[in-house]
């Protein structure tokens, strides 16, 4: 299987990038920073016509979606285990952790910098920008309270869900959440920060 | 295995509500109207501390996240073939599919209501919703062009995507966007409304 992981730095991209790294196959790396509008080429646009990323480029076709992709990667290499597949009710835990991330952190986050999703005027930027530390915080409680059993996500296994919460809690001070306010987040985040998988991961991406 | 399924009338839980109807297998149905603050109960947050729909009760535990419980309830009752499991490229295509709807069309729709949870200011909120017919028509005219592979989502095969394509689809006119702009979205709106299961779901609700 050759697979090329289309990504942009500081991006969800990196969630796929430390899973692949995890489970240690070649793969290919092209970057698609999102911020140069220059990016968005027709050739790029042919990649993902939604002109987002990550994008997978796999011998069978290209996959979009995050969440999608990282259960695709374990399931293409299931020897690393990382994702209860075989247990219905556990998978569905992994799931729903992965999808809150995507469909509701994520969501909170881009009122940021990405308000004209959903909005024209210049007011409701600076408004909705003014919301974020208080959406994304909301978040991070629920997270912290309910939903990551530690030390991994789901509790002693280390699946798809921990590099996925560690790419969004990178981005906690950008978005004026304080870390000391989630000492579980904040401990999973040092954690994972130690991991080889992940630091070569953060050090390809600034390349 | 004992299911109950919290909905709300008119919401995302009509998708896995028509999924547990196409299974067959028995199941109850509860009803959480999102639309009345009584209803956020200490008793409802005990369910599902989001407050949101919908909400799965399996012997095992609470589920949430409408992709995850779509995929849960296709695992459990495997012989509907609901979705392409055992083939890692066309699930993880099923799974795209999903989070796109969740993550992106659901999230363009929740502006037209739900603008308190990214912004203050009532200004916003107007901007927000002058905004929507625009976003949501953006998604279905991705899904037209490069998703829906007809006659049902993933082609030839029914799966866990149709009834979640038809439950937003359901909501594009409140949405203000028309119908006749996305004719492969309304022939598979058509489509799915004639199935008996449909009916049913849709009928249970109005109970």
């Amino acid at each position: 299987m050759t697979i090329v992981l289309y990504y942009s730095p500081g991006s969800c991209s990196l969630a796929p990038h430390i899973v692949l790294n995890e489970i240690g196959e070649p793969f290919e790396l092209r970057k698609f920073a999102t911020a140069e509008l220059a990016n968005y080429s027709a050739e790029y646009l042919a990649v993902n016509p939604k002109g987002r990323v990550p994008a997978l480029a796999t011998d069978r076709g290209i996959l979009t979606e995050t969440t999608a992709m990282l259960v695709f990667i374990e399931q293409t290499f299931p020897q690393a285990r990382l994702a209860p597949l075989a247990d219905p009710f556990r998978f569905a835990q992994a799931q729903a952790f992965n999808s809150y991330l995507c469909a509701t952190l994520h969501v909170a986050h881009s009122h940021r910098m990405r308000g004209a999703r959903w909005a024209n005027e210049a007011a409701s930027f600076a408004d909705m920008q003014r919301k974020v530390p208080e959406s994304v915080a909301e978040c991070f409680g629920l997270i912290e309270k309910r939903m990551l059993a530690g030390p991994w996500v789901m509790g002693e296994a280390y699946t798809i869900c921990d590099p996925y919460l560690f790419t969004m809690a990178q981005w906690m001070e950008a978005d004026g959440v304080d870390p000391a306010r989630f000492p579980k987040v904040r401990d999973h985040r040092q954690r994972m920060s130690e991991r080889p998988q992940v630091r070569a991961a953060i050090a390809e991406e600034l390349n």
